[in-house]
């Protein structure tokens, strides 16, 4: 199965893996990177990629560091209750951030995104293909998201992305103090005005 | 007036007075830091400093680079009417940011502010003090701010900054491109809900 007779499996298999999927999506950006193309630089075959690590959006989550695969709870969120999106979204992304050590992990993940054109991009092409893409077509099956409905899942975005700043990168105290009850409570309803705007 | 003999004014001053500030907030923090301090860190008379910069806050903004007194903005939103807190806060603060020159200094200014910890520690302090804390006299003028209050002011200040980094780090398309009409629309009650709560 695999080219040049690498053995199929085990740890130096998967380092190999994951080290040709940073360097694929550090070159050439998330979008045009590939399952393939990263087989191709590990030397390895395509479905073994699949099978360590579930595919391109898995395989970007585990390169970024990315506490959960967001688009795995994206999915989870807008399949449940249309009238609960908002609330469950917030009380979701809450539950991966403040995971044992997903607070350390996402703060560098912030900064790097922040900071580094080149993370800044793979994380934009992987939020707006696999994150809000997921969340438009959920919201407007029928056809091209409108330029509102994507300027709405860009401002949702926004919302967690500032809360995620405040909380764990400035520090604003009465927002690193707030319980999940209280966040899901106030910023509930702003993702969901965002997201499913009532009419 | 100014000791040692120091002329009283000119850029040479007035360069003393930035320098010895950018050190003294630096060492301290912002709430630590004084007018007289810098001052006296400058070798001149402290009387200087306000005719020069106008006081703490605005000197701040200058070594921070903000391309406007937050402060002095937020003021005239929360003196303004009532209900439309929401609405003119986020066109008085996409007004700055979209000048000119804005759009690149404060770019440069999240990234310190995200990536340095000095530059956070500062920055959360200035903003606490300055803007939230007008903010929440504002809207309880009679007593301490409770910790709801304090919260709703933080997630307001979440609102804006995750925007600020989609539109000029993350460069979310849908939300670089969207006018200041369609994100007082979408983002003005968010921010009106956080700060006027109903009833």
């Amino acid at each position: 199965m695999t080219p040049r007779g690498r053995r199929p499996g085990g740890t130096d298999t998967r380092a190999s893996i994951l080290a040709a999927a940073r360097t694929d999506f550090a070159e050439q950006g998330y979008d045009a990177a590939s399952v393939r193309g990263i087989a191709r630089r590990a030397e390895v075959d395509p479905a073994l990629v699949h099978h360590y690590f579930g595919g391109k959006a898995a395989l970007f989550a585990r390169v970024m560091d990315i506490p959960a695969d967001p688009a795995a709870l994206i999915a989870a969120v807008v399949s449940g209750p249309r009238d609960r999106v908002g609330e469950n979204l917030v009380r979701t992304f809450l539950g991966v951030w403040d995971s044992d050590d997903g607070r350390e992990r996402f703060q560098a993940l912030i900064r790097s995104a922040l900071t580094h054109h080149e993370a800044t991009v793979m994380l934009r092409e992987f939020l707006t293909r696999e994150v809000f893409g997921r969340v438009l077509r959920e919201l407007a099956p029928d056809g091209p998201a409108p330029h509102e409905l994507e300027l709405r899942a860009g401002l949702a975005a926004s919302q967690m992305v500032g809360l995620a700043v405040m909380r764990y990168i400035v520090e604003f105290p009465a927002v690193v103090d707030a319980t999940h009850d209280e966040l899901a409570a106030l910023l509930g309803p702003t993702i969901q005005q965002y997201l499913v705007p009532p009419g």
